[in-house]
């Protein structure tokens, strides 16, 4: 029986898992993050490392067992030229070639093994892609909290905080969310107080949020859904369904119709959400919802491999690795 | 006569003028960049002193001959300890205790010579002041790139990247847009190739924009007006407009009438923008335009030191100002 190593590298944390070729979970592992472009590649390699010997160590075999492997994470520079990753297991007792493959693939055949149909995946950022033949062969979005991601937990957390802001500054409509950012930040509302003909609360909140990386932005998206009954806070989310839905027609093709995998906090903790995009999505059957690319890691590991990925196999992949996890 | 100077200075550059009480200029002068936060304190320094010592030796006077004088600039932290500046002052040669203003109130005072009236600057960024007795006492947004500056050059120039590359993406309607950021970056328009499912021009536009500092997306406002019948550009240039507008009204009290004052290049160099932001703005006279704040640093040179700058004084600021910097 040969046993593969899928991987899937976070940029919160790296989890791995060891398969046989009938889709059996043999062993898990996990590390911290794998991301080389936000981590370094010689941290990530580190990571997924040793994630990886963990796996190996809880199926109680020795690494030279391991027949090959797949690690899906985000940036295709990175993954173009592999070396960075493999030197570093080779030298860490760990003889494998990993093939590195796109979270965003890995993400689809998370949740089915089909290999054509659609994915969105909306969390700090958004895309959406199409896979045909087993292989990404289209996206659109996916170009960033600059220019992009519209509909992302960026997007509208930038949005939450736009709002909020406009609406103590005298711009806006007033708006729950005012008082909701206030509070997370940690400051006082003084509606009253003004510093340089600027009102106290706008300066503060300012103060705090330039003094944060952009993208942190994105951690002010749950207000928007914890806010029921506030027009502002409603129209940011239904303008987010929409902008989401927008990218997935993009990449839509007559004929095409495989299922649609909706991944990614802003989509799997939002289930309204996730069904306005469904419902904007031209007629998709219901859509499959996963949390990470585990499985289909494993499931690429496997099909790159040779090994057919059909019913019984991508079931069991999904059953045992679920139980493994539940368990650890 | 008592002599005073007026500096400007702007994160560009740094204007100088000498003028004594009856508002004539005797001298100017011009460094680089006096902007404390963005160039540094002690460059900043070294160029508003450098100006000022130009502006009183075209006037063949010695620099103990000025009597007081005000420097424009923007952030209030630094304009609340001057000692960085009038200490290199002193050490460089030019005895003046200088007294530090906003720039957005030189800009009002280089239009008008009322104590009271608003002030509407858009630039890179946007903000909208009102003033009353001689003090900025009421501000709106000018909040930044991130969280505000709604209808600013940054505001606009990044709405025109989004929809350019949107259209790419085939996430959004055609615009002359598209070909026209291509052009500004110097990238060839390659519809039909694709790198890892996108459409290649969309990545080698995010490619250089994501390399420069996220402010000069301001630099591709220019594109949206000239665009004429695009109607994505002509979208974004109205809501611009309104946007602006909404800023201006934020600040407009009943009872203040007094002048309305347009400052900023998306204001001063698009005079159908300036005209809309004006006629939504609730009934003010007929707005005033302003290219910079050199005349109101003049002015408030005099003012802070007890001259009044009544009609005819401020006339002559603004005549003979005018003449040197041509000449000049």
């Amino acid at each position: 029986m040969l046993r593969y190593l899928g991987v899937d590298a976070g940029g919160t944390s790296t989890r791995a898992v060891l398969v046989d070729q009938d889709g059996t979970c043999l062993g898990i592992g996990r590390a911290g993050s794998g991301n080389p472009v936000s981590s370094g590649t010689e941290f990530a390699a580190t990571q997924v490392l040793a994630a990886s010997l963990q796996a190996v160590a809880g199926a109680g075999v020795p690494p030279e067992a391991v027949a090959g492997g797949v690690v899906a994470m985000a940036g295709g520079r990175v993954r173009a030229e592999p070396g960075w990753l493999n030197d570093t297991c080779r030298a860490g007792g760990l003889p494998v070639t990993f093939r590195l493959e796109s979270d965003l693939h890995a993400a689809f055949c998370s949740a089915t093994p089909e290999g054509e149909g659609y994915a969105m995946v909306a969390g700090t950022g958004a895309i959406a892609l199409r896979v045909r033949a087993h292989e990404v062969d289209l996206v659109s979005d996916g170009i960033g909290w600059l220019l992009g991601d519209e509909g992302s937990g960026f997007w509208i957390g930038q949005r939450v905080a736009r709002a909020a802001l406009a609406a103590l500054d005298g711009r806006g409509p007033a708006t729950s969310l005012s008082s909701a950012l206030l509070e997370q930040l940690g400051l006082e509302a003084d509606p009253a107080g003004r510093i340089e003909g600027r009102t106290r609360s706008v300066q503060d909140a300012i103060d705090v949020l330039y003094g944060q990386r952009p993208v942190e932005l994105a951690g002010l998206a749950p207000l928007a859904f914890a806010a029921p009954g506030d027009e502002v806070a409603e129209s940011i989310v239904r303008e987010a369904g929409e902008q989401l839905a927008t990218t997935l027609r993009a990449v839509r093709t007559p004929g095409l119709t495989g299922p649609l995998v909706l991944a990614g906090g802003v989509l799997t903790r939002q289930p309204a959400l996730a069904e306005q995009v469904h419902a904007l999505s031209g007629g998709l059957d219901a859509p499959l919802l996963t949390d990470d690319g585990l499985v289909g890691a494993a499931s690429l590991a496997l099909r790159r491999n040779g090994v057919e990925t059909t019913g019984p196999v991508f079931d069991r992949l999904t059953s045992t690795i679920a139980r493994a996890r539940s368990s650890s």
